[in-house]
């Protein structure tokens, strides 16, 4: 039988302060002054987790320090990552406690990660987020949550950052919804490129394509947000790195994969963002990807 | 030297009743009611008009009398079909009319079209629509022209069928644009029917998937509006045919040819709704495509 | 320290009998007589073993006494069904004997196997096949084989079924190499069938294209061999399954992902080769993935 | 009623002096030596001709002097090309003569240089050849022709440059024919070039698994000679361009769109070539499009 859920979370942990982490536990940390409770934070390099508590108000913990607490929240590059720290800190965990990660993981990772916390009378929940570090930093994001209902309502309230939080199915289920979504947005953003890039290359202007386009139906976030903001303006600000997206791509690709699934234009588009994340730079931001399709048709989109 | 250009549209004849046409044209005929003017209507097949005549008001003509209006609103299936027309009518035109084309054309009929036009006195601008039967009908087209800026103010105080009217370039600019934003529909859709297959084969309801990706980075018109509406309720509305769309991502695609650019994932978008319209038939609604992706997975969409 | 690797194969066992296997236990089989060894073989089904034993002489056995044999040759769907087989055996094998696998497996299991293998002192080499039902009768195979250069040599020369055998790396490089030539067998017969189905749209007369096609540069096994052979013939003979190959296919995807690498079209045709497995039929003859190209265009390959 | 054509072709006149060009000439003018006729050649820029005439005894002249051959033969970049010349040289064509044009031309101007030809009396027979430049010098090209029998067997025993000789239909299949072959040929390398990346990113030795592929069913053209002889050695010889290429795949391509066809691995193709064109360069050999992978890769193919 499993160890009784807790029924308060009144210590916090954080592990992992990226550009999305940090912010997302700054959340956290409000929460817990208002409610009297505590959010700890660790990172891999600790001078951030240092520089969170100076700025929130959290406290700087090591991993083992952070093992002990009533809810843990993990947000970190891949499941390996995940994999590695969970490792690390599979004996000191609390039993009754709750584990969600908030990781774009891989859906085939979280039943093995469940099985393996439960052993330790932990719960795990997958729980990826989507907004970018402007929904993270307002903690307005949206937050796609795969467990069973009982795990997710308990966490439910104590997630500060999110905006929108939907149970969409059991273990691993999440990470499903997250791999599909990111997925969805390589394409809608490689797609928007090559149409661009047509324009120019017959010397339509973009603003004005674009202007129409996002009153028609060929519209979606990335023609809407990111392409106007990020791409015309030239900026490409790295929030979300094109290796990144990449790999949540191949992840819906593998998801295809082990189900004999089809997924041609998936498959095609996971690989140009392989090509771009080497030609241009994995560490680029992921609308970068269209540096790839301008040098592709020698044309600059502006 | 040109001939002058009207100053007065005081006979309007709107040549294609189709399932865009009959709406668009009713405005016309609301407007031309309101300004004391006449607007008069063909179709290929006569009792279409003659129930517009009915409907709305206006006068169902043939084509050599809608060839003397001072302005010719033309929305048939293809530049071919507007290419015939044109043909039969080229020596009845009134010198200093203008016709706006609202077919979804193909940018290299536009500068042709135009010249020839030309000949008989005539103006010629390009001026395809996009939001569906819906818009049409409520008379909130978004019109993507194409053609000299005068002309373009010409017109647009006529075109009452438009809530968003915007110049995007020369003769052509129009087509063009089109073109591309009914090429990024296409993909954006194929690429949610993929996604929504990946998740429904591991068991994620898709409806819940849905309303998370319309609050991420995912979403597109298609996520929003088309497959709620259309897919999952299995309505499937024939408002916009599957082998249309196939012909207008093919003209992006032959866009990108003629300008030796590189689009790969339009290219095998255009593709794959040309199997579409072969293996489900090209008269079905557009988002009918979806159930190719159903055969290929071997999963419904619901 | 290793256990010393045997220095003769006098007993040599055989798993899995199906249509490259059974033919290619039959040259075992009479390379046995000749050497006064013995071949006993296994299969799932006990049935088609004694059929062999009845037909070539050799021994049908249980897979507990298969595992007795100094050599063991397996040849199996998938590596999954090897790893089953693998468990089931590992207490029973003989020190100091090699495990020769033939499947087309994929190359992440090899070192795995090989690891396992290694606790009960025996090696594994992966030894891949390609030529077909046609190639494994004659024993003219050719072998790809993956492993340390010492224990290939040993194997060498009792592989009676090969007419060819590279050593193409280490542990895996067979399984990669098989991987990588059937996903370039799936692409060059895909690409063959759009081909022909092109010009079959145009009325050419596709035994003439073919002639000059295999005179000229865009000729392949596919045009020499499969395409006239089996699809004009409309033969379509189940030798080699259509889901196997899109198997086969996506574990070179696969290895692109896992390294990070591009490949865009191995990962598109991976994707057709599925939708063909759903709607043609994942056990019909892989050249009948052929079928789907035919409804995609309206055209038979004739 | 059409002029007769003529029954002896003593003049022979070849227009267009490129890689191909040349050699072929070189042939025709060999067998007029010994049939006692004469061979005229005429190039863009004069000098290649006067090296010609020196080279092989043929008579280098202008496009008017050429213009009144029996027999002319056309070997240019594009159909566009043929159309600058046709146009030029149209009044002084010899009734009865016949064009045969061995360009990699568009099946859709066949019909029409037909038509047109026809006005002059002069017979049109498209006949592009496949082999490359070694295949031109031996005399031992293919030649696909597209036309009436009666033409074709006309012209079929004074082009001297045929290794073989395949009437594949009327006019325009031989160009259909050629670019079918040519987006195979694309594709194969294509393809290959992806699955070599592949296994040098995996530590696969390149020469080895290309010995293996090439005993197996992966096979093509591309892996037994363009790659080993041009790629692996590193030398690309720019012997037909990747920009040619491109255009050949495209001339495909749009004869899929136009018969509402679905080519979707053509299609990813000729958009890869269109961007190899542009990132490594149109003038590059065409095997050079593998460097676009590399770099999608990071990875040298050797």
């Amino acid at each position: 039988m499993d160890t009784p859920l807790t029924s308060r979370f009144s210590t916090v942990a954080f592990l992992g302060l990226g550009a999305m982490g940090f912010p997302m536990a700054g959340h956290l940390a409000a929460r817990s002054r208002e409610t009297g409770g505590r959010t700890l934070v660790w990172n891999r390099t600790p001078g951030r987790a240092e520089a969170h508590a100076a700025e929130f108000g959290s406290v700087a913990v090591t991993l083992q320090e952070a093992a002990g607490a009533d809810l843990i929240v993990s947000c970190l590059p891949t499941s390996a990552e995940v994999d590695e720290v969970l490792d690390a800190v599979l004996g000191q965990l609390t039993p009754g406690s709750v584990w969600v990660d908030c990781t774009s993981g891989h859906p085939d990772a979280a039943p093995r990660q469940r099985d393996q916390l439960r052993t330790a009378g932990v719960r795990f929940v997958d729980a990826p987020v989507s907004g970018g570090t402007a929904a993270a930093k307002s903690g307005t994001l949206t937050v796609m949550v795969g467990g069973p209902q009982v795990e997710v309502e308990a966490v439910r309230p104590h997630l500060a950052f999110a905006g929108k939080l939907v149970r969409v199915g059991d273990t691993g289920a999440g990470f499903a919804v997250k791999a599909v979504n990111n997925a969805l947005l390589a394409v809608n953003l490689w797609a928007a490129g090559e149409g661009l890039a047509i324009l120019g290359l017959h010397g339509v202007q973009l603003g004005a394509a674009l202007e129409v386009i996002n009153a028609s139906s060929g519209r979606s976030n990335t023609t809407e947000n990111l392409i106007p903001q990020r791409v015309l303006t030239r900026e490409f600000p790295a929030t979300f790195g094109l290796g990144l997206l990449a790999k949540d791509a191949g992840i819906a690709l593998d998801m295809a994969e082990t189900a004999r699934g089809s997924a041609p234009v998936i498959a095609q588009v996971t690989a140009l963002y392989r090509a771009a994340a080497r030609v241009i730079g994995a560490q680029e931001d992921h609308t970068a990807a269209l540096k790839l399709i301008e040098q592709m048709n020698g044309v600059e989109l502006k």
